[in-house]
C-alpha cells in the first residue's frame, strides 16, 4: 500500500532507468515492510535544473561550475 | 482553507474535466468539514505514464497489456 | 489510479468525516475521469494550526481573532 | 537540512526570479532555525493555470475575469 | 541529489526498518542513476489508518475485514 | 497564490520560529514574484529524526555522531 514519490533533476533519465527505480523501490518496500505490492504506487517527478536549489544555488549554476 | 493535490496520469484530461475536479473537491470539503472555500487550493499534477508505477510496473507497460 | 492528498488543519475532524472525504473524492474521480477506483489512494494530513499559514499569518493567530 | 517545495502558477517566472526564491528561502531557514544550508533543498513546481483552483475555480478562468 | 518521500500507514514500523528503507532507496538511486548520495534526502511519513483510503475505503475498515 | 511546504526535522522549533518562517516566506514570494499574499498558504511539516535520511543515514544516527 505504500506511496513513494521520487524527485530527480530533469537530465535525461531513460524509460528503462525509471522502470528500474519503480521495480526496485517496490521490491524494497515489500522486503523491508512485508507490504503487498498490488496497490503500491511510485511517482517520479523530473524537475528542471533551474527549479532545483541546493545550498541556496540553482543546479543549473552548479552544473556550469562542474558540480 | 484545505489544500488538495490530485495526481493523475497524463492521458488527455480536458480543461472541463479539470474544472469539474476543482469544483467537486472544493464542494466536498465544504460539505463534509464546513470549511470556507475562499482560500481553498486544488492543484492537479499530470504525470507521464513512464513515471507512474503500480505494483512495480510502469503504467506505460500496463497500458500495452490492455490494463 | 489517481493519488489524492488532502491537507486540513488539525481541528477535530472525526473518523466519519474522513471516511466521507475518502469516499467522496474517490467517487468524484471515478465520475469525472472514468478511472478504476481499485488502486486509488487518498491520504489526509492533519496539520497543527501553528504550522499552517495563510496570508503570512499562523492559523492559530487567525483563530484567536475569530477568523 | 530542510526541504522546501514552492508551487506557483506557470506564468513566466524567470530563471533570475527562481534563483532569488532559492537563495531567499535558504537564507530565511538558516536565519530563523540556524540550519546548515549545505544539504538544504528547494524545489519549485510551475503548475499550468488550468490545473490550479482557488475557491473552486480554475486560475485560467479567474485570470479571464481580471483577477 | 534526489529527494524521496515514502508514505506508509502508521502500523509499527521499527527504527531499524526505517533505516533499511533509507539505506536501500539511497543505494538504488545511486545504482540506477549514478547520483552522488551526499545530498540525497529520504523522508518517511507514517499516516494513521483512518487517514488513508484505498478504493474509497479507510484502511482502518479494511483491516477490520482482514485485508 | 503560491503554496509552500517546508519540511524540517522535529527538533523543538518554537511557535515563534514557525511564525517567522510563515511571514518570511510569504514576504519573499510577494517581493520576488509580486504575488497577492491573500491566498498564499505555507505548511510546515516536522519530521521525526528517525524518519529523515541524508546520504543514506538516519538523522538520529547523524546526531549521535555529533553532526
Amino acid at each position: 500500500m505504500p506511496y513513494v514519490n521520487i524527485k530527480i533533476t530533469d537530465e535525461d533519465a531513460t524509460s528503462e532507468q525509471k522502470a528500474k527505480l519503480i521495480e526496485g523501490v517496490t521490491r524494497l518496500l515489500q522486503d523491508v515492510l512485508g507490504k503487498n505490492p498490488a496497490t503500491m504506487i511510485v511517482i517520479i517527478d523530473e524537475v528542471p535544473t533551474d527549479n532545483w536549489g541546493i545550498a541556496g544555488e540553482q543546479v543549473t549554476s552548479r552544473r556550469r561550475r562542474g558540480m
